[in-house]
C-alpha cells in the first residue's frame, strides 16, 4: 500500500476562493458583522474538481491514499482576526471532510487550524476536536508563523503552544508542521517560506525540551525537513556543541521527515541521511511544482518514482516509508484501518 | 593551492569585543556623542590570537589561504544606528587588515559592511572603497537582512541595493550574502538564520532580472547555499513554472556556492548537482560548529576531507573547487596573485 501523507486540495471549485474574497472585501467594512454563510458547493463539483486532479495523479503513479489538506498557502492566517480565520478554517476543513466521504478509499483528512496572529494556540481546540472527532480526521497542520513571514510567534517549543500539544496527545494526532503564505516580500512562498519554516522548526526542537514534556508528541516536518538532511552534520554538530543529546535521542522519536525533494539526488541523500523509521513518503501534489522535468521526462513531484530508483534501501524500510510509519505517527489511521 | 573562501575572525582578541560592549553601553546614554576612539590591541596580540586557531587549523588541514572577514555573528546590524554601524564596521575591517599584513601568505580581506536597518545600501560604499582601495580587501560580506531576524530591507533584487551593485561592479568585488546575529526568538543564528538567509535570496534572484541589469556581478551563497542544492529540483521546477530561464541561463555566472556541509552525504549531493564551476572550497572556521564528528573522528567543519574522499570529480573539476573559482568570482584576488 502506498500513502502519499502530504496532500493539499489545491483544486478545490471555485466558490471557495470566491467566498474567501468576499469575506477578506468584507473586513474593509467597520459595520458588517462576519458570518460563516455557506459555500454552495454540490457534491459533483467537489468529484469534477478531483477526477482530473488528484485522483488521476494517484492512479497515474500508484498511490493509493492521500492524507489530505486544505491548501496551506490559502490558509493566510495573517488575514483579519481570529473570527475571520475559524469561519474560514472551518469551510476548509468541512470541504476536505465532503472529499473524504465521497472518496473514503483515496483521501484520510487533516486540518487547517484557525490559528491567527497574537491569539493563544489553545483556542484552536475546539476546531481540532471537531474536525478529529466528527469528521475522524487524522492529524492537523500547526502553522509555526500566523504572521506570514515576520515570525512574531514565539517558538514552536514555548509554553504558549502547551494547551494545544496537550489536546493533541490527548488526541492522539501529529500536526505536519507546515506555514502558509508569505506576506513579507522578502520570502518566496513555495521556495523560501515553505523552506525557512521547515528548517526553522527543526532547529527550534534541538534547543529545547520540548520531547521531554510531551513524550508522545508527533511532528511531521514536510519538504524533506527543509534544509536539515543536507546540512545533517551541522545539526548533530550544533546539537553536540550546545550539550544537547544526540538527536537521535532527543527527537527522532518525535519528528518525522516527508519525501517532498523534487529530484533524485535529494531524495537519495534524505534516505541515505535519515533513517527509514522517520521518512513518510509524499509528494505535496497537486502543489508547489506543477512541470515536467526535462532531464527525466516525469513530473518534478512524482516522488515516489525516485523511491522505486534506489535499490539501496531494503523491501522493509520502503514498506515502512511507503506506509508502514503512517501507522506509527498518526494512530488514528491506525486504529481506522482496524475498524 | 587550496584557498577557504570563507573564514570568520571569530578569535579576536577580547578588546575588540570590549569596545563593542561599551560602544553598545553608550546608546543608552542621550547625552554621549558617539566617537570610534581606538582598540589598543598589539600585533603580539593579533598574532596569539590566530596560531593557536585559524594558522593552526590551515597547517592541520592543508589550506594555503583563507579568504577572511570580521566575525558574522558580530556584524549585528540591528544593533544602534548608521554611526553604530560605522565605527565598529571600521574596526572590524581594520582588524583583518592588520591580520592580512600580518600573514599576507594565509589570510586575504573580505570586509562588512557598516549596513543598518532602512539605511540605503548605498552609504556602505565609502568604507567598501577605502578597504578595497586602502586595504586590498577583495570582497565584502552582505546582509540581507539588516534588522537581525525580522526581514524588514527589499528584496536583494529591488532597486534599493542597485547603487551598491554599482560600485561593487566598478570595483569588481563580489559579495558573500551573509545574515548576521538573529534577535528574533524564532530563528537560533547559525541553524536557522544563517540557511534561511541563503536559501532566501537564492529564491529572490530567480524571481528577477538583477543579472540582466549586473551581467558581472556575483555573490557567493555560504553554507553550501543552504537548503538550494538539496531542493535544486524545485528551484528548476520553480523556475520553470514561472516561465523564467533555466537556472543555468538565469542565474549561474553570477551564483557560486561554498562548501560549508559538515558531512559527507552533504558533500557528495552538493558536488554531485552543482556544476564545478559554481562551487567554492571553504569551511567557515573557527566558526558554527567546532566539535568532532563521532562518526568520523574528524571535525565537523574539516569540510576540505569531504571533498578529498569524492573519486568521481575529475582532478581538473576539484582544482576549480580548491582554487580557480576564485580567480573568476573575486578577480582582485586573481590581479592581487599576478602581482
Amino acid at each position: 500500500m502506498i500513502i502519499d501523507c502530504h496532500g493539499h486540495y489545491t483544486t478545490a471549485p471555485k466558490q471557495l476562493e470566491e467566498w474567501r474574497k468576499r469575506q477578506i472585501a468584507e473586513l474593509e467594512n467597520p459595520r458588517h458583522a462576519p458570518s460563516k454563510g455557506s459555500l454552495g458547493i454540490t457534491d459533483d463539483e467537489i468529484r469534477a474538481s478531483l477526477e482530473g486532479a488528484q485522483l488521476k495523479l494517484q492512479r497515474e503513479r500508484g498511490t493509493d491514499l492521500t492524507i489530505f489538506s486544505p491548501r496551506a498557502m490559502g490558509m493566510s492566517h495573517h488575514i483579519g482576526n481570529e473570527t475571520t480565520s475559524r469561519h474560514w478554517s472551518e469551510h476548509c476543513n468541512e470541504m476536505i471532510h465532503r472529499v473524504c466521504a465521497l472518496y473514503p478509499e483515496n483521501f484520510v483528512g487533516v486540518c487547517q487550524l484557525p490559528q491567527s496572529p497574537g491569539v493563544p494556540p489553545k483556542n484552536c481546540i475546539p476546531e481540532l476536536e471537531r474536525c478529529v472527532k466528527e469528521f475522524a480526521f487524522i492529524g492537523c497542520n500547526l502553522n509555526p508563523d500566523p504572521s506570514g513571514g515576520y515570525w512574531k510567534e514565539p517558538p514552536l517549543t514555548d509554553k504558549w503552544w502547551y494547551p494545544l500539544y496537550e489536546k493533541m496527545v490527548e488526541l492522539e494526532v501529529p500536526a505536519m508542521v507546515h506555514v502558509s503564505a508569505s506576506c513579507n516580500p522578502c520570502f518566496h512562498g513555495t521556495g523560501a517560506h515553505y523552506i525557512n519554516g521547515d528548517t526553522t522548526a527543526f532547529m527550534q526542537f534541538i534547543t529545547a525540551d520540548l520531547f521531554k514534556d510531551f513524550p508522545t508528541l508527533k511532528f511531521i516536518i514536510p519538504h524533506g525537513g527543509g534544509a536539515v538532511p543536507y546540512h545533517w552534520g551541522r545539526y548533530r554538530g550544533l546539537a553536540q556543541d550546545m550539550k544537547r543529546p544526540p538527536l537521535k535521542e532527543l527527537l527522532m522519536s518525535n519528528v518525522f521527515f516527508d519525501t517532498c525533494v523534487y529530484h533524485q539526488p535529494g531524495i537519495d541523500l534524505l534516505l541515505k541521511v535519515i533513517p527509514a523509521d522517520n521518512i513518510l513518503c509524499a509528494s505535496e501534489m497537486v502543489g508547489a511544482v506543477k512541470g515536467v522535468d526535462p532531464e527525466t521526462g516525469f513530473n518534478y513531484d512524482d516522488t515516489k518514482r525516485y523511491i522505486d530508483r534506489i535499490d539501496w534501501v531494503s523491501r522493509a524500510d520502503k514498506e515502512k516509508i511507503f506506509h508502514g510509519n503512517v501507522d506509527k505517527v498518526y494512530p488514528r489511521f491506525a486504529k481506522r484501518t482496524k475498524r
